[in-house]
Order: C-alpha cells, then structure tokens, then sequence
C-alpha cells in the first residue's frame, strides 16, 4: 500500500522549496522558535496547556488591537477618516474573536482549574498591561497600573505615553470641532490623563449629526464605529466576568481583586458615554 | 474632574497586589517578554502586524490542538474514552476559533497585501511544521516536511517519531478490535507512515456501531467526535482557501506551491473515511 | 451566449423532479404559504421587514428550545440521561444562534427605527408567552404572562401547565433524591408555581457530584449542560439588553416596561443557582 | 416561600400593560397565530421539529436576503450607493447565521433522520423557491425552478420576473459604465435571463478601481460588498454540503438530485466572477 493519495497532491507541486539552507523559511520569518518556547507549565497538568494559551492568544489579540486603534487615532487626527474606518472595522472583527475565545476556555472545568491554581501565585489577568493599554487608548484611565510597572521602565514608558495621550473618543470629538461643532473648550482642553466624564456640547453634537445622517454621513459612519468597539467591548466584558463565574465562582482574583465583583463593577463603565445617551433622545 | 468613577470601582479593591519585585507576576508566568518580542515585521507598513499576529494566532491554536489530540490518543490506548472525550470536544471549540479567525485576515486587502508581499521571499505557510503535525495525528502523512526540517534536529525528530506513530483513527480503530470488532489484521498492523485507507472490516464495525447507537453508546460518541472534527478540519480548509483566493487569487504561493490549486486538492482527502462512507449506506 | 454553466451542472441531474400535481413538495411539506404570508408590515420602511423577520426567527428558535426542554424533561423523567444530554446539547446549540441573531437586529440604526416605531403601538416583545415558557420550563415562574393571556384559552392553558409543573432543574434535583442524595423535603414536595429558590441539601448533592467527577460521570455531565444553557442564556440577556440600549436607549419599552432598566435587572436571576455557588467552594 | 425575586425584579414594573382587549399585541402584530401554527410534523418523531423549524428559520432569512438584495439594486439603480451599502452589509450579516445554522441541523443523527426521512416523499429543498430567486438576484440563472412552479402562478409571475431582471452585479455594472467605464455594449444589453459570464471590459474596470482605491473609493467599497457577499455564499454552500453529507452520505437527494454530488458542482461557479480574477492579476 503506497501513499497515493499524498503522492497524487503533490504531483504538480513541485515547485514546493524545500531546501532553505539560506532562505529565510516561514519559522524564521515569523519568530517560530521564540513564539513556541513562550509556553512554559508551571505544573505537569494537562490543561495548564490551555490556560497559557488562551492568554497568550488574547495578548496577541490585544497587540493587534492597540496597534490598529493607535492607527485609527493618528489617521483621524490626520483627516483621514476612511483610513480609520478600515482600522476600527478589524478591530471589531478580533474583537468578535476575543468574545468567542471565551468558549475555549470555559472548557475548563472548575475541577481542573484547582489542581493547578496554586501555582500562579499572585500573577492574575489583572496585571495585563496591554489591557490597561486597550483602555487607555479607549479613554479609561486608571493609575494603579503605572505603579505596578514602576520597576520595568520600558513598559512603564509605554504606559504613561498612552496614559496622558488623547484616546480614540478626544480625536473624534476634535473632528467635531474641526468641522465647527460648537465642543465647550474646557473638553477639547481636558486633562487627558483623566477617564472622560459626559458632556453636553459633545451631546448635541453627535445628537445633530445622528438627525441628519445623509448630511453628516462620514461623522455619522466613524459614530457607528465606535458604538460597534464598545458594544463588542461590553459583551467581552460580561462574558469574562461570567465564564470568571463559571470556573472559580465568586473566589477572590489570584491578583487580589475582588473577582468576578471587580469585573461586574466596570461593566457599567460606558467609553463615548453620549452616543449611548443620544439613544434615549432621539 | 477628578476621576470618580475608576475611584469608585476601586474602592473595594484595596487588596490588589501592586509590588511584584520578589513574586512571579502575570507577566512573568506567560514569558510575555518573550512572547511579545516575536512579531516583527520586515516592513513598515501598517498591515504587516495583522499577517504575522494572525499567523502566531494560528500556530498557538495549532500547538494546543496537538497538545489536545496527543493526549486524547494515549487517553484512548489506557481505555479511558471519557477523558478523551473532554479533549476532543476543546479541539472541536478550538477548531471553531480557527474557522472564524480567517474573517481577521479577510479584512487585509488584496492591494495592501501586495506592498508587502515581496518581502517574504519563500517564507509559506505550507512550512508549518505545526501544521503537518496536525496532520500526522490526524492520519494523514505527507513526507515532504520532513525533508524541508532535515537542517533542524529538534523538529526534524518531533515530526519524525509523529509521522511512524499511529494516529487518532488509528487508536480509535485497536479500540475497536479490543472490544471484539473483527479488523483486518493488515489495519491493526500497518505501516502508519502511510496515510490511512479505507478498510471494509472498519466500515462494517461503525455501521454495527450507528444502528445500535444504545448498545455501542461510548464507541458511538468517539466516533462522533471524530466527525466533528473532521467537519470542522472541512470547513476550515475551504474557509482557507477562498481566502487565500480573496487575496492572492490564483498566483502561486511564496512557498512554491500552486496556491489555492493546492488547497482545493486536500479538500477531497478525507481522515476518517469509513466514518463518511457508513452515511451513505445507512 | 448560452447558459453552459448551469447545463453542464444539470447535465446529472436529470432526475430532478419537476412535476408534483399530485405529489408533496417542499412547499406543501412545510406550509410555506401560510409561514412566509406571517410577515405584515404596518408601514411601508423598508427596514420594518427586517424587524419582523429577525422577531420571527426568535420565536421560531424558541419553539424549538421548548420542545427539546421538554423532551429533557422527561427523559429525566424517565431515567433517560443520554437522551437528555442529546437534547440539551442541541438547546446550547440554538441558544448560540440566538446570540449572535443580535448582530442582524444592530444593522437596524435608532433613526431608523424611530420611523416605523409609533406603528407597534403598545405590542412588545414583553408578551411573548413562548419566552415566558422557555423561563417556565426552566423554573423562573412570572405570573403576570397569564394575566396578559386570560383572553386566549388555548394559550393560556399552555401557559398554566407549564406554570404549574416541574421545570428542568426539577427533574434533574428529583434524579438526585432517587440515586440516594439526601434532598431535603420541602424542595422535593415544593410548590412548583414559585421560582426556584436556593437550597443547602442540592447544594451539597452538586458538590460532592463535583468533587467525584469520576463517580458520578453521568450527573456530573447532566450539571454542566444545564449550567451551558445557563451561561448561554445569560449572555442572550446580556446582549439583548445592549442592542435595545443601541436602539431606543433608555426609552421605555413599547409594552409598558422600564425597556433596559427590566432587562438589566433580570441578570442578576440564576436559574440553577447551587450549580455556580459550588464554584466558589470548591 | 414566596416568589420574591420575580416580585422585586416587577415592582418598578407597574406600567406593564396586561389588558389587550382593543389593543393590537405582539402576538397580533407579528402573527404569532399563523406562524407558529406552520410546524406540522407527518410522523411523530421528536427530531422532526427540528427538521422543519431549521427550514423554516432558513426561509425566513431567505426572504430577508432577497428583501434586503432586491432593495440595493434599486438603491445602486438610483445613485444612492451608500444606502445600498448598508442592506449588503446586512446581507452577510444574515449569511453568517445561516453559515451558523447548519451546526444546529449537525445535531441531528444520520439514524435519527432515517426514521422520518421516508415520510418527505419527493419533497426536497432542491425546490425552495426563494433560494432560486436568491440565486436568480445574484445573477445566477437556472430555468428549471420556472417549470417546477408552473401550476403556482403568484410564485411563478415572481420567480420570472427575477429571473429576467438585471441582477444585482449587473446593475454594478451598470454604474461602472455611468462614471465611465468602457464597457462593452453587449455586456450592457444581454439577455438578462442568461447566468452572466465573465467580460474582458468589466474585469479591466475593476482592475483600474483595485489599483485607484483612493479614487474609487465608493466603487471599490461596492466591488468589496460584493466579494463580502459571495465569500460567505461559498461557505453556506460548502458547510450545507458537509452538513448533508454528514446526515445522509452520497444517498440521491429526496427530491431526485445526486445530493452531495450536484452541491459540490455548483461549489464552483462564481457570481462576480471578475472581482475574483484581477485578484490573480494585482
């Protein structure tokens, strides 16, 4: 019995290369070596596995998003919105990648979970800086990371750029005002290193624009993106905090919050607060 | 303006841990260092991050589901089906991320593709030692990938021993002649570096199998589970290649190969063959 | 220019059947007449189509999920498990297109909306009795559906028994009495037309189910495909509370209800409550 | 015990409207009545539910696309490219849940479908009259679904007149040789009841828009509306293949076609057969 089948594949498949003495291969290109070795199992438990993976998966994820948004701020601040559309349009395509990760991991059994919790010490998802980043450049600031990355000073640096930088929602409030909405300048000038708190002549702006969406259309579609992003983001949010529940119920973080407490408490947290409530109005 | 609200959300979280100097921190337990070095792109265009994180994406869930598949199969030789149910079943999940993780790399254009196709040289996921490794568990065991890692002797042996051990069906298969089926003996003693071909003795103890779905409960779940995968390894393959056909058409890929010609072939292979056929005859 | 493309397709189909005088057809089959003559729009917006189909749909998915409950139910009843876990599986199923079923109804702006809106009068998707059932049978009991349906015997009388009897988690804590669980009384003998209240003898039962997985393989699998509908269930709410806020706000719903304000409220209700307190104790 | 959840969660309820009399309720408006009297099982088979409602669901989304399709040739008829964009956005946001919906009819067993598979005769969805017409807006045309429906003139006088009309890449087309596009007479003037072919003049237009993006912005994001659409196509295809084969094998369709055999054949035709090729040429 030989492999025919194989056999019959690659027949016109012998272009293939499979010499790369001196070419850079797929591995190579992509770092395989680094990438593969990042997974290192503290215990010998099968799903301990799993549990690395699905963060690692999701760190790439946020990478990827961080570095869209991040592409999205600086094409708007530039005037070029379509350029921005494309950018804010993949991030809630991972971000329906994310939402679903969640499956993966709630097949991990509370059981399974115990057996090797202990070894995790302090280390929680609570200290992922780059979901602090994704809330930065969405306009929630919250200080208590920059003091656990005190003593790293590239992440630290990293940080606190993002922390006092305007986020995704100041740049589309920037263009309403460019455009000569009438934004109070107490917002335009606002200390960005505070979470963005509501107000009214942004209000009316999105307001006049969601009236009159044929007039406004390119205001209107950037609007949509960001309600897409924070509609994802709350549905991320809530599934975490329930698959949370789900494998180690209502027990304190392994990094000291309050848990699943913790993660019900900032579902209330709207990022672009007005265009939730120009909802109400219309 | 002060920062009520994340005061507020705080408040009862006092006990979060901020001084990691002598304890493991998040970061530390997942090499994030590590991890996060490994994307780096060889141009400066935008979209480059986008191909390398999907691809690390990709060969992540390709390490946990050899991970998961590898254990399923020495679960299945101690006769502990149930375990490797639960295995299985992730892979499925998994599998499910994969599918929908080509709507990601969908959103890359095929004109923004092209500014920086150029600089992957021969570089091709049709190197993915990942990926024949899937593969090989799988049954299906092609040897030009062993050929393409002869220069590495670390994967070139994990491929190695993969390629001569038998695979899931394969152990799915000695099952069935440990609970009495009458296999071939040339099935139960075959050359597993060759790809698994159908088998009348095979075909006839799943169809005794799928009309006494009561009697055979647990061979019956084992084999369904089988076909979820198969089902979903399906899809994923055709989802594949319309995308690599939305981006690149028909050109042949950097690797060598013909592309989405390739692609299109392995759709007809199938792993589980008899586990389609028994439909048909049912 | 001839049609060759779909000659040559049909070049095999010549058995195709083409003339049904006198025979069923799909059609006939499946009362396409009368199904696809249900959706009257009020107004002539071309968006109101949208929103009676995605309504349809929704009712359509929950009829399926009662009846697959239901034939749950009495499986258990009947000491039927795998029966059961057939037919749970395939609620969670159902239950993730319902999820995701929110992302056709966003497509639908508030602008939009509000043009065809003032048509509903005072109809809401508050009066959905098949909703109701689906919480009935799963052991949330509102008897102000009843109320609404006094008018209409049959629907009533539908709604009465499934008011009054046992709902799934019923069944499944009844299935724990009779393999020797110390069930207190007073839950055995409870007045089903109350809600489920939470209870330490079943709590007990789960957690000695979950700390002998192995043991108790079978209950074990019957919990977590009740806490899978659960956990489905709660992120249907979730979502169905953020596509009303992105379309009418916080506006009151057309029914008469506070609209978002009911829905976030009833997140915080467990219809399996001991199966995710055990989580936190174990 | 009282229920004192369900009393909380409604004592800010009391605006809920529980007498209906005069007044138009859901039930009314959607039609409930009708639409779920259209399940009628011809055997008593549990799983049979899930047969009809499964086509039933499909139906109804059928209805929607072809709603939703027929509405953007009128809109790209009149210029108004932007309204066509948002009904093509909903279009594959319906697609996605039809790709989905075949994993609830996975669910169901080969030995399960057998049961009942005899009771269906000739019916066969090889006959739904709204696929065709999905197929006949997407330009796609097949003459033996008119013969079919000879005895039905209200589904016939639809079915032709879709089948004559331009579809909807020809009114694409249309508005490529608006702006100016040279595109060949004959192309502009076919027999629109022919399936269209592919034309050296379209393929250079849109060749010209892939390497202008910046130019042709709405005329590239049109061209992408299109290939969103068609991708997912090729996908519900796909998966509806697997999904039957995964049910009956390579039996002969109900109806008299090969089954698995005739869905894999049309597999490989392409509405917008152009938008795929110059992906070769970039």
């Amino acid at each position: 019995m030989t492999d025919k089948h194989a056999d019959d594949t690659f027949k016109s498949e012998e272009g293939i290369h499979t010499d790369f003495i001196e070419k850079m291969t797929y591995g190579d290109y992509l770092q395989l070596d680094t990438l593969l070795s990042s997974q290192k199992r503290l215990s010998d438990h099968h799903d301990e596995m799993l549990f690395i993976i699905i963060h690692h998966v999701s760190e790439l994820w946020l990478k990827l998003i961080i570095h869209e948004i991040q592409g999205a701020i600086t094409a708007i601040q530039q005037g070029n919105l379509q350029a921005s559309f494309k950018m804010l349009a993949r991030v809630s395509t991972i971000q329906n990648q994310m939402i679903q990760g969640w499956d993966v991991l709630s097949t991990l059994t509370p059981a399974e979970y115990m057996e090797f919790r202990g070894k995790l010490g302090k280390a929680s998802g609570f200290q992922s800086y780059q979901y602090r980043l994704v809330e930065f450049v969405l306009g929630y600031k919250t200080p208590f990371i920059l003091k656990i990355y005190e003593k790293d000073p590239e992440i630290h640096a990293i940080l606190k750029e993002a922390y006092q930088s305007p986020g995704l929602y100041d740049v589309a409030i920037e263009t309403l005002a460019g455009v000569g909405f009438p934004i109070h300048t107490s917002i335009l000038n606002r200390d960005f290193s505070q979470t963005y708190e509501k107000d009214a002549s942004v209000e009316q702006a999105w307001l006049t624009i969601y009236k009159n969406v044929d007039h406004y259309w390119e205001l209107y579609q950037l609007a949509e993106k960001l309600v897409d992003i924070e509609y994802s983001f709350q549905q991320w949010r809530f599934k975490h905090m329930k698959t949370v529940e789900r494998i180690i119920g209502h027990k304190s973080g392994t990094g000291g919050s309050s848990g699943v407490g913790y993660l019900k408490n900032v579902l209330d947290h709207s990022f672009f607060p007005e265009l939730w409530d120009i909802r109400t109005k219309m």
